[in-house]
């Protein structure tokens, strides 16, 4: 059993997310958080899913393998909110949000992340995709929600986890924990081969 | 906004669940906890929706308006696990929650929720349906989540906010919160309704 075999490891999770670190806690997982500062260029003329497969690598290009112990795995992992070819990220502000949220209003959405992992034997990027349908938001709805909720470290501007998502979605396909910022079950497949090299 | 106009009702949750609980409170709404004490009688040859449907009235029938405020609203919701043609409601102990669970695993099943809504103008029941795939899980695992999370007050012997939900969903079709146990985007609707009456 996985829970069992990942603890000759130590495990890295390459993320700021309170989001990430509460579902990687939740899957049974010690680990440590390690910040990763790298610019996040865009390459041009990929389709969503290899934008979010390359900024997840991209995460992990500044790790320096010989500064961490021999059984160090590491996981990254980026998460953008894609409306029809527009890729969606962090809003700047609360006119930013709004826009994005207006967009979102009323219409199906998809949210893709991209994860790697990585040992000194084992390197895989992978992607998840979930399709989710929002209702119309009222304008007076959607401030409710910026003012409240302040979304401004959340991809297009929303957690799913939060008061919009409760009174909004009207359904999806894929992986809901997806949408929160970490395809839980892609990770957990991810580290069922990582441990086994 | 229903947030405004729903002040003018005092809320009562017909449910002793603490994910329902903290659904409602996440949704904006405040409320109190109402416990009802209804033997639960299955009607014969209903499919399941309207078995559900019957479920969250009868939890509602045996209260008295006039016991209540005149601006009382009451919410009642019930959820069952339907795999194939049985429904599976909540394990009576270790094994029953491991052959729910096995025979969940791999598979997709339905998660069916109705919800009833009631003032002394307005009543109104309807449901919401969901479908959720597992992986396929080993026995080891299954026990590994049984005796740790200990799911005897959840339908289906699982809650999908724990680590079963994160590392065995592979995907879903419709409300994420109606499998928690409270489909929010119906609930919202119906208050919707039931404040215009």
């Amino acid at each position: 059993m996985l829970l069992e075999e990942i603890k000759n490891y130590k495990i890295y999770l390459a993320s700021q997310s309170p989001r990430r670190r509460e579902l990687l806690a939740g899957m049974g997982f010690d680990f440590e958080v390690m910040p990763t500062h790298v610019k996040e260029v865009h390459p041009e003329g990929c389709t969503p899913a290899q934008l979010v497969e390359h900024l997840s690598r991209l995460k992990l290009s500044a790790v320096k393998l010989e500064d961490f112990p021999e059984n160090a795995l590491f996981i990254a992992c980026d998460t953008v909110v894609v409306l029809d070819d527009e890729v969606l990220e962090k809003p700047e502000n609360e006119e930013d949000a709004f826009r994005m949220l207006h967009s979102l209003s009323g219409r199906e959405h998809v949210v893709m992340s991209g994860v790697t992992v990585k040992t000194r034997r084992y390197c895989a990027t992978r992607h998840s995709e979930t399709r989710v349908r929002f209702r119309a938001f009222s304008d007076e709805e959607l401030w409710y929600y910026i003012r409240h909720y302040r979304p401004f470290d959340k991809a297009g501007a929303y957690g799913i986890q939060e008061w919009i998502g409760y009174v909004g979605m009207e359904g999806m396909d894929g992986s809901f924990y997806n949408v929160m910022g970490l395809p839980t079950d892609v990770v957990w497949d991810m580290l069922q081969n990582a441990v086994k090299e």
